[in-house]
C-alpha cells in the first residue's frame, strides 16, 4: 500500500471553503485503478494544520493518476480564491510513504 | 474518526528492529473499543523516517487505551535496546487529528 500525504496550513474561513469544496468535490478519483481512499485530517492542537491523506494500492498508481486527465480536472474544479490560499499557505511538500506493516 | 501519528527518526538497524517487534506485537490494541487499524509508514525520500499511525472511532477511545494496563503491557514487551534506539531519535511529539472529511 502507497500513501501521499499533502500538509496545508489553512487560515479559519479557507478551511470552512476547503471543507465545502471536498464535500462536492467530483469523485472522478473514486474509481480509478488502485485509489482506496481519501481522509482530511485537522490538528487537534492546530485548527490551521490540515493534511490531506490519500492511501493506494502502489505508488504506480498514484504516480498514474497524478499525470491524468480527471486529477487536472478536478484541480480544475477548486474555485481560484481557494487555490490561491491553499497554495500561499502550504506548510510543506508532499510526503509520500511505503505502508511498511499493518 | 480520531487518528494518531509518531513521527519517528529510526537508523536503519533498528528499523528492521521495529518492524519485526511490530510483526510480533502482543495484538492487545485490535480488541480495544474503538480501535480501528494501526499502520506503519515508510518515507520514500527518507527511509529512516517511520510514521506510526493507528485510527480510533474517537479521540476518548484512543485516551481510554493510552492509560490503560494493555497499553503498557504492549510497550513493556519492546526490547529496551529498540526502546532506548526509538526514544532517543524521536522526530516529533505525537501528532493527532480529527477526520474531518472523507
Amino acid at each position: 500500500m502507497y500513501v501521499s500525504v499533502s500538509r496545508l496550513r489553512v487560515q479559519q474561513p479557507s478551511v470552512a471553503a476547503l471543507m465545502r469544496a471536498f464535500r462536492q468535490r467530483s469523485g472522478l478519483v473514486d474509481t480509478v485503478d488502485g485509489f482506496i481512499d481519501l481522509q482530511v485530517w485537522r490538528s487537534d492542537r492546530d485548527p490551521e494544520e490540515i493534511w490531506m491523506v490519500s492511501r493506494w494500492r502502489e505508488r504506480s498508481c498514484f504516480t498514474a493518476y497524478m499525470k491524468s486527465a480527471d486529477h487536472a480536472r478536478s484541480h480544475d474544479r477548486i474555485p481560484q480564491s481557494l487555490s490561491d490560499a491553499i497554495c500561499l499557505e502550504r506548510l510543506e511538500h508532499l510526503h509520500s510513504f511505503e505502508v511498511a506493516a499493518e
